[in-house]
């Protein structure tokens, strides 16, 4: 583990962080500097210091260098349309992600938050292929990818799906568009049949006519769920909730294409509730 | 794409399904056979049978051959203690995979879900240190980890973390451990500063004595939250949610070791929700 | 304050509690005796032991004596249908009870629970018409409203709705029926205009189509909801939720009839969140 | 049905509504009249207009005439302090109110919201007493209970409950304070046994330190909840859950004082998730 020194050297990205909670995440550049609202910051000055420590800039304002993490980056993600959110998206990543070295699709690229997301949970070995047919928004996708370096492991495709994937057997399929109930046939054809196909979708309407298509091409195990986040504010002796929380971002539909008419061996679906309760 | 043909093959790993929800998850073997309550299943028959089709046992009864996810696994593993669901899995990972290549520690093993999945979460050039004090609860989490072949990637540590963990300038650390509170200097000492501390508490008072040590040990960016979800009924004409759910696996909370005094710079706690609500 | 003794007389009910929360309510009769599966106790045995005291039969049993509320009556009503539970009860008579007095129309009447909290609410002076065109459940209602002795508040009618409600300016009308959407003229009818109109629905597609209707029919302050109770493990060294909870029982919808065209004056719907957030 | 005829009359209590939820709540007096922001409205002008109807300022401004509800009352109390909220009143209701002519003690007086339910709900015949060492608050709650002339119901003590309840065997008894667990002896020698007592708390803390006294001073089936209350938007097409929502706003505690070691005979409490799960 000595590869992780605890200094900040050339090449680190942190995150800086103000007593407003104001980050700036950047990569560290020998000769560079960063101008925030509070004064100059030289990179050369954040070099050398310890991670974790407290920098300031010429103008004696303070930050925290702290380590950024995927979530952190998402965040902070140049946003154009609505974007998942982590709650979300590390559900996601579990139910799709077949492990390493597989082929993952997703359409509409977005904003990019899904396809950063499951181009770093892929590895290297992997590969994702994002559809989006607006240029203007896979171009703020294509961004947001760069900026992790993650390009090599990602291909847009500026096409509408109506006209069919590329692929062929893939390892997993995500929509986040709001008709997906139109599209089953062409995710058919791209998703190798048993494998993990995901949706989200913010009204009930749409997930009511997703899962009626679902039941008619043969999709079989579907789930739909929705996950809530609460947070608490973490004062020790007075220990509540937020006054507030999002109450919804998207529901969450799953389910697994199987060969034609194989889905009635699988008996009528239901929610697999009592297979995550507590023991 | 085309490494993934769309017909079973020896060494696939595959999940088979009946109307009942059972599940085998196996690898496929060339001579091997599968004993299951209605039948027998000779690997050789399922050896070239198409991903998501039908398969009969020699009683005539129906298995579908689906891919297995890791959230199918996880919710498979063999458990000798409550073990991390899904839901906070996910979340997890993304507040503490530092990316590929990162070094993570938890404690204790437990049953070994979250070591699974933090192990196929930091790809094949990461690592996991995984520390628990009682060998039975280890040697489940050990098997856990070898049914996926990911034991290259785990080293286990037989050891109470009183004692101190043998780590230092680790990526990311996670307790689940009923008082986590009690070894935070230890942590400190493993983790790199600036770095993502989690930790998993089934009580409100758990939480009370870990964010008030938190604050004591100089760590930042204190989050404590819940996750919850609730799933539907899939039926289309009909839609609505489970008419049970789990209430409560447990409150997660998060933080950062920062240096000695750093913490003031951030100014007081508050929950991030402002950071994550819907555009 | 004098007139609540604190020993118990006859006439009195009373609910007595086991160890197993096993409970019996009943009302005290010199002379009466009742059978448990533990033992007789007679009533004249009660008749003047305090009340929260621990009560013994003659097999050495004990039970508790405590005063039952509504809400422990609702939780023992004879049910022949699902009944609307307290969590939304309470909130349903805030929203409909337009004070003491008020005239009330439910349909149908179910198994009474909304029947008895009606009549409950809407005290001497006030009248509850309960619809329902299947004899068998109205008789259950019947007699659960007459346990109470609530008869003399409670005008039953076996009667299709669709014929409508043979009431005109009632202040207040609630719908527990599959399909509200089809009765709303009739409702026009039977409510006094700019009062309060609900319904209880289990699905979103309900839900979609009473919303719909509302808005053909001229009503007005479209509010749509639902109300989640989470129970607590009440030991107070290891506070934490129960393990798993109610997940959904119903939708509920209200809204105000108002003069034809007069809604277009209130603008678009929206959700009364801000009106109830804390201050 | 008579008795609400179909306009307005002098005397009538009625709720003007905007269309941008601006709402006003007047009682009709023959040549008075109401100031808005949109011009003025005299009440001769809306006596004998219809119930539900549209009403115009000389500034061609429309408001609606509705009916208001003990709910949109509530909402449009004045507050001095946080108030208890329609979720959670209804279900204190129910809870508490053990019928009509029932006596109810409250403490602290608070805004009144809680008081003016409490007095709604017990009737004419009923009694609430509702106790505050703050002259300032009570006189908030004590104008807002004469808002609704339910004055000749509710006695106000300006006292510190520390010195004990004024009354005996009360019906019910509810605490609305932050320490609600340093006065369970005062509440004993004020409750009846065996009736019901309640509290709301926003921390945890407090209701761990409710619970461990409630234990040492014989209550019994202590039951701790929280609801959760969460809106859809009113689109029939596009029905979902409002983006954000109130996530707390207090913890409910409800107990039973019983006999000096009774307690004993009802077994370790569990929550009653099971009484209330839909059949």
């Amino acid at each position: 583990m000595s590869e992780s020194p605890s200094t900040l050297q050339p090449g680190d990205v942190v995150m800086l962080v103000d007593e407003r909670r104001k980050q700036f995440i950047l990569r560290l550049e020998s000769g560079a500097e960063l101008q925030t609202h509070r004064g100059v910051l030289h990179h050369d000055d954040l070099i050398g210091a310890a991670w974790g420590s407290r920098i300031t800039t010429h103008l004696g304002y303070s930050f925290v260098a702290l380590v950024p993490t995927l979530y952190d980056h998402l965040l902070h993600l140049r946003r154009q349309s609505q974007i998942i959110f982590p709650k979300e998206l590390g559900y996601i990543l579990l139910h799709l992600a077949v492990g390493e070295g597989a082929t993952v699709i997703e359409a509409g690229s977005g904003s990019g938050a899904l396809t950063v997301a499951l181009a770093w949970a892929v590895g290297p070995a992997g590969h994702v292929v994002s559809y989006d047919r607006r240029k203007d928004l896979q171009d703020v996708a294509r961004r947001n990818v760069e900026k992790f370096g993650l390009e090599p492991r990602v291909t847009f495709h500026e096409r509408d799906i109506a006209e069919g994937f590329v692929e062929r057997d893939a390892g997993a399929l995500f929509l986040d568009l709001p008709d997906p109930h139109l599209y089953l046939p062409q995710v058919r054809a791209a998703l190798r049949l048993g494998s993990p196909f995901g949706a989200i979708l913010p009204t009930a309407n749409q997930v009511s006519a997703l899962v009626a298509a679902l039941d008619q091409n043969d999709f079989a195990r579907i789930e739909v769920c929705e996950l809530l986040l609460r947070f608490y504010k973490p004062v020790p002796a007075r220990l509540r909730p937020t006054d507030r929380m999002v109450a919804h971002t998207g529901y969450l539909v799953f389910a697994r294409p199987v060969a034609e008419g194989a889905g009635a061996a699988l008996g009528p679906d239901k929610p697999p509730d009592d297979d995550i309760a507590p023991a």
